[in-house]
């Protein structure tokens, strides 16, 4: 029989997920999809996805391929999908990938952005899917700081002391903040991301925000390579993954 | 000592509710409002509010009002409240209101809108805001008919059997359906709606829509009285209670 690779956009709400890898006897994103795939054709799948994102932590556009025997025509695959998947997932598009695309060997760039709701009140429509925050933030200092995250550095300090990676050099093509009505957002665009390394970049600039870092120390911090002098993780559930580019 | 009657404007996320009328055993709005209240200071309090809201429907600007001896500041109460009330009630602001306020008698207008989704891929962030519907709708022939709720009629075809009204008789002041993105929004304001009034109404909208309906039919419709020729009655997740006007 013929194999397909099929290559899968999909978004989820990360709220009720133990993030997406699968794991034993915790709801995951991975195991949801391989339980659908499973529902569909009765096959056991790995699917592969661009990477894994921690519990809490949304999607707006993730992508992963699987190899599949079967007659299923790639696109049909979205519909199918989504009759049987849980509704915090819900698959974009499905297509027919090259034989040797894989969703995290090819990955060239990927973008996050992070969610601060900063006004006075809380937004109960939202607030599964930002960080409130309260106290005041200086915007402009915030917008200043955020640009010395661009190009090329090793992001030692402002990664998990957790990350398996040897290599903590990264390089980071947009690192832009703005204001859309009460919200704060935060969008970076890079060729890889350590672990937390988004949320403790945040994190800082929520130090800058409360002026208890300045901008010009952000330099001798990339040089220190210690994690403790970094601002704190900020929460998952302000995080979604933007988009994958391949 | 004083009584202060304290106005309360709040926000919620009804998914999680049955409704906003306190309950024996559920979970409601009033239900956990007046728990709050009775932690603050413990005191058994009852609170007004402009009307129920069904099991489901949400709430951008509810308002409610309760009569409370103490020296909590009336400004105060919206820290306090927010402090103990669970995420999906949001206190946007509290304030002192004359001794004879009442949220439910003294309402001039109410304004709802409805959120229905008419793309073919479902959106995972606000898919308990909005109702789903993966068939195109005619939205121009949508638009025409909305018009012709305006203004004073019985709107006994257009209201639950089970309503406890006597007198159907209801004056709308706006009605409007138009598209951001992906959703089409319908924004109705009258001096009162009977039970699932906005829901069939949207209903009947969608049938239009999808030229089931015409909207020269409309008028025919208010004249038969008959709830079972108009359209169903569409989720109530979709519904959110937009304003109050006093």
């Amino acid at each position: 029989m013929k194999t397909n690779n099929i290559k899968c956009e999909l978004s989820y709400d990360g709220t009720f997920f133990h993030g997406f890898q699968r794991q034993p006897n915790q709801r995951t994103v991975q195991g949801e999809i391989e339980k659908a795939i499973y529902k569909i054709i009765k096959q056991k799948v790995t699917i592969n996805s661009s990477g894994r994102t921690d519990a809490g932590v949304h999607a707006r556009k993730q992508v992963c391929n699987f190899l599949i025997e079967g007659s299923i025509p790639a696109e049909k695959w979205k519909l199918a999908l989504n009759a049987v998947l849980p509704d915090d997932i819900v698959i974009i598009q499905t297509s027919k990938a090259d034989q040797d695309f894989h969703a995290r060997y090819d990955v060239r760039e990927k973008i996050y952005r992070y969610y601060i709701n900063n006004s006075k009140t809380a937004n109960v429509f939202n607030r599964n899917f930002t960080y409130q925050f309260f106290q005041k933030l200086d915007i402009e200092k915030m917008k200043i700081a955020s640009k010395l995250f661009l190009g090329t550095h090793d992001f030692t300090t402002f990664a998990s002391t957790k990350t398996d990676k040897e290599n903590k050099i990264r390089t980071i093509s947009q690192s832009d903040l703005w204001i859309e009505e009460d919200q704060i957002i935060y969008q970076i665009a890079g060729n890889g991301f350590l672990y937390n390394m988004v949320r403790i970049i945040v994190g800082t600039l929520i130090e800058v925000g409360k002026h208890k870092i300045e901008s010009e120390e952000i330099e001798a911090m990339f040089s220190l390579k210690r994690r403790n002098i970094a601002g704190p993780t900020v929460p998952a559930k302000g995080l979604i993954l933007w988009d994958v580019h391949y």
